[in-house]
């Protein structure tokens, strides 16, 4: 029996930790961007419709604009005969208007979209006519010379788009927390809006501490670190987690374990941010100088979280020198949980700051087809590589070893499998929460 | 009884027509990338370790690091005694390498990470001392003049991370095909990667044509569009879901219907790009000139997909004045049908072309809230927002009326319910499958 070791009463369970968090975040202000640039921002502001959609009248079919009453004694047999004739006066493409007026026995041809040419009460499809459609303009014989036999009766208001009908001039058709995806997009198109009042994205400030760290070179080749030394692989990780995220990351670099060095990066950081997040000096083991200069700059304070990987995490705020206040997150220095810790409480924070409604991952139920063991009474996050099996149902595997020195267990996982704090293992076969972080990276 | 038509036998099935687009794309070349640059990009080649990680052994936790045969007769009792006395020779935060031996009787204090003193074959955790480990360097008593007791006998090489141990230079750590998100960047800059090789992202001219077409203005205002004219939606809504996608999205403008003009705009879009999209001038009813220019420009063929909505759909390539074979895809000119397309088509081949090895979106059975009705034995995708219930099923409505014209029935969708071609409807309570395509965009 591997020993069990209780947590301290004070550790703070990770939905106590998000909510707290959660609560020192803003929403960030709204800007007007062009819509060819706001893709995935999110609507800072109801948009109702600034006309009716259609704006006109208009076909809804290819075909012929005629008066119905023209066509009532059309019950045509299989040769056309009984059909009504019509003179054709006119053809109009999509994009123009016919300017003339359908009279008695008279038609104008017309192509999807087209305004309803006056006089004109319904629309008979090629479909219903003794001619195919497949004439471009200038093709077909002179408009004055020819007519159209109709096959079968129309209704008056047959095919056609009312003016209104699809959206009333001031209806609410899209709603503040959108996020501005196609078809968001293509709706304000449609609607002649060129620009769009959005939520702005957040500006995260990175921050690495730590003597022993050292930049990646700029090479595809990488040098083994002198001894003593890692690369900062943290940084560069949530670079990539906050763009994923929605918001736009600024590298601070590294800080050495100074005093008047950290001072100086930190007010760097948040002169530059909206958001500052440090990874390392948080933990019990750690060297005092970060949190003493993170507990001194602003409100930080340092907690335990009920979970595994990543049980160090620091919080609070600082004050720019502008006023403003910027919320803190201080991660592990140990990379895996510095990831899974930020994807807990950084993406949801930078969710709020974006306005977006909905923060959760979504959870899937999974079988277990390997063991997760809980050894210390915390909140496993195991690396899992989940897949619908050829049961139906989704099966999570485990990503190797899950170490939490082991980075490459966390890039090929597709969620989070959950043994919670209070159970001492999930089984073979058990079932198991997985919070979906990719759906789209399951290999084969 | 509506009238249900049967769709003519050379209706491709939507398999079969992603199937003839995919065999027409190939992946992009691959291009070096500094890491901060490369989140979702795909690997272009295999990446192995350069070197040993841990690249030296380092401890696994703060502590002293020691000989353990120093520690074999401690076995105190909760007062201490038994314990066993060493004397601190000099502390170690990390980044640092510590220069002298440990002898026996002799501990060195030591931080997570250091590289281990030679001499020392175990570390001691603080747990296991008389000391707490707060202590900051310069904090402590003077290190010549220190003791350390050990409450517990150590085993040699415990609490050591050995080189190599958690991957041996020259294995494989992060296979070709992978996305790079967070993880991946941090596996990579944690060997001191800096630069990437990736597979380049594809670029894809947007091209619409019809002369109804009206570019949006550039402010949040919408003006009514003139009598027979729409705003081209397609083409942001287009660009945005290209952004989606992983593509690189150049807006070729408006092309009006005249041979000369689209001749004109589809050389440029083709000199432009990797991959072309046109919208409109593909269905039966549309006059002939954007299938001619299309046909005699490039190897197009004009389909119709078993589908609802959007039917008809071109594919084909164009031949680039430098020899290089560019892809067209040609969307139905409504908007729904057109970002449906794009969806169901344009996504898999965006994806092929960045080498991306799961090209399918996620599927989840749901329960259909509402009926979706298929009048023409076409596959319907019915915009859906899928939402798991408290029955803890996943269950699907429909985003308001279905018509292809409702633009913002697509706004609100987070998946495409899907009734099959060969049944007539799916009734309330029935199953449904659902493509997804956005976890985190159902509302409340």
């Amino acid at each position: 029996m591997p020993r069990r070791t209780e947590p301290p009463a004070d550790m703070l369970p990770v939905e106590e930790a998000l909510a707290r968090i959660l609560d020192l975040v803003r929403e960030m202000p709204a800007e007007l961007r062009p819509i060819r640039e706001a893709t995935g921002q999110v609507l800072a502001a109801d948009v109702v419709a600034p006309f009716d959609i259609p704006p006109h009248d208009n076909t809804a079919m290819d075909g012929y604009a005629v008066q119905a009453a023209d066509t009532a004694p059309a019950g045509a047999d299989v040769d056309g005969e009984g059909a009504a004739e019509l003179r054709v006066i006119g053809e109009l493409a999509a994009g123009y208007v016919y300017e003339g007026a359908v009279g008695p026995g008279e038609a104008v041809r017309i192509m999807t979209g087209a305004p309803m040419p006056s006089g004109a009460d319904s629309i008979v499809p090629f479909e219903e006519t003794d001619e195919t459609g497949l004439q471009a303009p200038g093709q077909s014989a002179d408009a004055g010379q020819r007519s159209v036999r109709v096959l079968k009766a129309a209704r008056p208001g047959a095919n056609i788009r009312r003016r209104g009908e699809d959206v009333r001039q001031g209806a609410l058709i899209l709603t503040r927390g959108l996020v501005l995806r196609g078809a968001e997009i293509a709706v304000l198109a449609s609607m002649g809006i060129g620009a769009v009042s959005v939520v702005r994205r957040p500006r995260v400030a990175i921050l690495s501490t730590g003597d022993e760290l050292l930049t990646p070179g700029a090479s595809a080749e990488g040098e083994p670190p002198a001894p003593g030394k890692i690369y900062d692989s943290n940084a560069y990780g949530l670079a990539a987690l906050v763009e994923e995220y929605g918001g736009v990351p600024v590298l601070s670099g590294i800080a050495s374990d100074t005093v008047p060095a950290l001072t100086a990066k930190i007010a760097e950081a948040v002169a530059a941010a909206d958001m500052v997040v440090t990874s390392a000096g948080v933990s019990r083991g750690d060297f005092d100088v970060v949190k003493e200069v993170l507990a001194q700059e602003g409100e930080v304070r340092f907690w335990t979280v009920r979970m595994k990987p990543g049980k160090p995490l620091a919080f609070g705020r600082f004050s720019a020198a502008d006023g403003r206040a910027v919320p803190h997150i201080g991660l592990p220095g140990n990379p895996v949980s510095s990831l899974l810790a930020f994807e807990l409480f950084g993406r949801p924070a930078l969710f709020k700051m974006q306005g977006r409604q909905v923060q959760a991952r979504p959870v899937v139920t999974a079988v277990a087809d390997e063991p997760i063991i809980n050894t210390d009474a915390r909140r496993v996050y195991a690396r899992a590589i989940v897949d619908r099996a050829a049961d139906g149902r989704w099966h999570a595997r485990l990503t190797g070893p899950q170490g939490s020195g082991v980075l490459t267990s966390m890039a090929y996982a597709n969620g989070y499998a959950v043994c919670p704090a209070e159970r001492e293992r999930v089984a073979v076969g058990e079932e198991v929460e997985v919070l979906m972080v990719d759906w789209e990276h399951a290999p084969d």
